[in-house]
């Protein structure tokens, strides 16, 4: 059986993993899991700020052990409690289903923490419906914000928070993403502003993003309203 | 505060949950993790997938319990052990780095239970390097396929495989993706086989998968050789 199944250039495979080890020196980047919340949101920028250089990626929930998503099939080990955390270079909120949003943005204990980590992150950042847990926590208040296409006129009724359509968007040290998907966009710019473009472009090829949906249904905005209809039921009937 | 934060047009807000009781009639779906799997390569088709109608998703390893990713940062939670899953209807296997992919091709009893896996199948799926996990099991044999980037020689110069350089592969009742994120295009082109385009478009729309990364350089065919060896650097950098 050959040694190596990837390809390494003469630097990887005489040790990059030894010559640059994982120091704790890198960004200490921490992920909020609550009851409910979306797989690919905590996952898809997990994937790409994990190949920063020295970077740890902490999965944080209330309390240690499995926290399931918003279909309750699947569960991601949170290693760490709030009360073990109080401090971080990146905070990310994932978003979730109804039931998993409301359940959090009423955690008063979970946003207290939320407000706490953003006093002294470098970035804090969410994704899909994450930034309404950031405005719930008070983050948002007179920001520009993205979240899920279907959660926007809350959001900005909700909260003083002017809604753009963008992937991403940026005010001061606070970035939210739109829905699910979108995180990874955001990730990688924000591995750009971590730790420059061209580390971002090779974290890029290194989870070979070059997408190609097989459909050109994914932006809300081009969408009738069946095709939304449909989407919607698809979530709910996918959620406990 | 709000009983919705999503928007739901009258259908989803009267109970399409419970008018869609999650049956188990659905397609039963099952994702193989071993120790030094990559995040991303299971929970993008499991986001996907997941909202199929009436669709189970279920985490599979060796034994049952907490799975580490390749950076041993993340956990996910294995619900079932192989021993207990005689059938599926879609099995995915994720790409893992060279440790995990290694580890898994080698591993007797897991290849022994792919194989019975793929026996009463309707998909065999993978992503990344768990195509060559799939072809150490024999499944690939004499198949088109695809995979990571930097696997594509390996692949093919190992296994009677021929490599096309495509972010997903049919042959038969396999589907292979290419690196990492590719899982996501895959597995919205298994939604529209299992279950109609209308469903596919509609769960593109469910996770907003709109793409729009920051750079375009996600494709190794236009990548030169110093950001490819960067992007096997933080790979290797990354992985414990």
């Amino acid at each position: 059986m050959a040694a190596t199944v990837l390809a390494a250039t003469a630097t990887a495979r005489t040790g990059a993993a030894h010559a640059v080890p994982r120091s704790g020196k890198g960004p200490d980047i921490g992920i909020l899991l609550y009851d409910g919340y979306t797989l690919l949101d905590p996952t898809g920028p997990a994937e790409v700020l994990s190949r920063l250089p020295d970077a740890t990626v902490t999965m944080i929930a209330e309390k240690r052990g499995a926290v399931r998503t918003d279909t309750g099939d699947v569960a991601m080990v949170a290693e760490r409690s709030i009360a073990e955390v109080d401090r971080l270079d990146v905070l990310l909120i994932p978003g979730g289903g109804n039931r998993g949003t409301i359940g959090a943005m009423n955690n008063e204990p979970l946003l207290s923490w939320i407000r706490e980590i953003h006093r002294h992150s470098r970035w804090t950042t969410s994704v899909c419906t994450g930034s309404i847990i950031l405005a719930a926590a008070g983050l948002l208040k007179g920001r520009q914000a993205t979240t899920y296409w279907a959660s926007a006129d809350y959001l900005q009724s909700t909260f003083d928070v002017t809604y753009l359509p963008q992937r991403y968007v940026r005010s001061g040290k606070v970035i939210t993403a739109a829905g699910v998907s979108a995180g990874v966009d955001m990730a990688l710019h924000l591995a750009s502003l971590m730790a420059g473009e061209d580390t971002a472009r090779a974290i890029q090829l290194a989870i070979e993003y070059d997408p190609h949906p097989p459909f050109d249904s994914g932006n809300a905005a081009d969408a009738d309203a069946r095709l939304k209809e449909h989407a919607l039921q698809l979530l709910a009937a996918s959620q406990v």
